[in-house]
């Protein structure tokens, strides 16, 4: 396991351990607020991983007792500017979309709150493990703000009317609640958070890398299309799949019932 | 408190108090129904709430022992003519999506029973409230008649198989149920439904009205775009949000740990 | 009850019942793999059925101990060519779209192992029973084949990270569980799947033919729709619906509070 701290001021630390890269916010006093510096890091580190073909997975973590609570509104208040603001959300949009664009799985690991763009942060992952005392809002709408841009990771993860309840209200969840509605996958006692987080990792990191990078790829982009497309276009994805060495030894070592050895892990 | 009956014949009352307008539906002998006079009149209604600004959020009542037994079946069995059914259900269609394009959240109070375009009613809403006793069913395939316009609004608030199985068989789901698949916020015992209700109009009213009315413009736009189409229009919604007079007052009372005090209430 | 084995090698048998034709795969050995020639006779017997004016609904059930472990492997295997690949997963997704395009619901019947290709088969049926024992997983990650063609069913079922921890994880749910995500219907004890699927079936047998076909016309296709082109195509469709010979009968019973007599069963 090694730890290099890639990214400016160390707002984001990355931790490489057997192709999982671990990227923790670290401004644990603000609650890790996604400030314009914290944004900046992470859309960093993000760009290192879309080009490293050795990563497996991404965890995104916090340090401190908050996972994050959004946006830096001290900062947001003093730069009271339309231009300002339009920047500011087009950046952590980018961020946004660089995760669900990232080549490999993303997981976030939720403990304490996530606020506002903290629980987008949450919904734009592809999974999410959370400790069972975290709780999860969209409370701009308590400061006068509706969460418009959550509200586009929320409603895309959530029923309608859910989400609607919790960005109207800007009350709480817990992590039962969010699981329940699909907002995270799995809960585990405050304890054992990384323990169920591990057996995520581990469970991708045994699977061929073709294959993972393949269903990361592929996922959101049929459930964009209409049936006929997303069959067409699945179709191929798959048939170009299945001319990896992988799958080759995958299918010998299901037939000959012994596990796989994987070229690409 | 004032109570303006607005509507011909009074089949839809109007009441109205600190912004929050409860439209009621007076036809109770006839569960309800949606005739071509309750039509106009809920139109009528909606349509004066449309133009109004002082107006915070709707609630969407009934009067009686059901909350809505859907179109009223003899005044259809009396009118057997193509072009009568298309105005019909043309002009119910547009009642309901007046209620999706309003400008302030509507939340439907459900008793008794919400059935064909009534259960219509309760999933065209943004939030939803019912007592415990309430049922709800998309029935017309017991008369021979597919709930095709009711469907639309189910399909978007359900899981497509929970959707399908009360469309083909017409039976009635319990109020749990409705709130486990998303077709409902919060189920109340019997005798507290308006306290679950207020609970939940207390919560818009004390939100500013420039936030509640942003996010109910916002969010079913969103919704129908691609990701970075709605990243990219919710981003720009945010920033207008953030010049706003109340987002000062709501992020200074915020950092000064004080409740805001709302210009736009 | 009349049995006709009407597809190549008797893969896939064909039983009716009162306009309950019930689909079987037949191949148990090999848990009822989707080779070609299984596809073939799979899109054989669905095609029989589009044309079939006497078809109520169709039951899509299984023999032996699985019912469906997805692909043929081996067969795959013994074919390692892109151009082989891309045909058979176009054979494959054409068979899932027949389903979805049958004028008449299709229920699974689903006991032991649904897996990959077999799991998609579920995901493609309007509804599905199963047995309290049956499991449901996206397995092809296990061989490094990402599970692209089962994803666009599934994702179209279950929200987005059930569906991804599915796809990633290959492991298995249990049918409790994919009932609560809604992948499946109903769960029955092992011994009582037949009640319950007749429960189903029976429901269906009592409505009107053209409600039922009507319904099944136009529910995925509405969802494909904006909001206003939706409703006005449910209003033009339920204009149609109106005027059946059924409908009369339907409602005119309905007011009379006796047992409809329909025409078109």
């Amino acid at each position: 396991m090694t730890m290099t701290q890639t990214t400016a001021e160390s707002l984001v630390t990355r931790d490489d351990n057997q192709g999982v890269v671990t990227l923790t916010l670290n401004a644990p006093k603000s609650f890790n607020a996604l400030s314009e510096a914290m944004l900046d890091a992470l859309q960093g580190a993000l760009d290192e991983i879309q080009a490293d073909d050795s990563v497996r997975c991404v965890v995104l973590a916090a340090e401190g007792k908050a996972f994050c609570a959004g946006h830096d509104l001290k900062q947001m208040r003093a730069n009271p500017d339309k231009a300002y603001y339009q920047t500011l959300f087009a950046r952590c949009g980018a961020v946004m979309q660089s995760i669900v664009n990232l080549p490999v799985p993303v997981i976030a690991k939720v403990q304490g709150i996530a606020t506002a763009a903290g629980c987008q942060l949450v919904a734009s992952c592809d999974l999410a493990v959370a400790a069972k005392s975290a709780r999860f809002a969209v409370s701009g709408i308590n400061v006068g703000l509706f969460c418009s841009t959550p509200a586009v990771a929320l409603s895309r993860n959530v029923p309608r009317k859910r989400a609607m309840e919790m960005l109207l209200t800007g009350e709480f969840i817990s992590a039962d609640t969010a699981a329940e509605w699909g907002l995270i996958n799995r809960v585990a006692e405050d304890d054992n958070v990384d323990e169920a987080l591990t057996a995520l990792t581990d469970s991708i990191r045994a699977k061929s890398a073709v294959a993972v990078r393949t269903g990361k790829a592929m996922f959101a982009r049929q459930l964009a299309m209409p049936l006929d497309e997303a069959y067409a276009y699945a179709g191929d994805t798959m048939a170009c799949n299945m001319l990896a060495d992988d799958v080759a030894e995958g299918i010998d070592a299901f037939i000959e019932k012994r596990p796989p050895e994987w070229k690409h892990r």
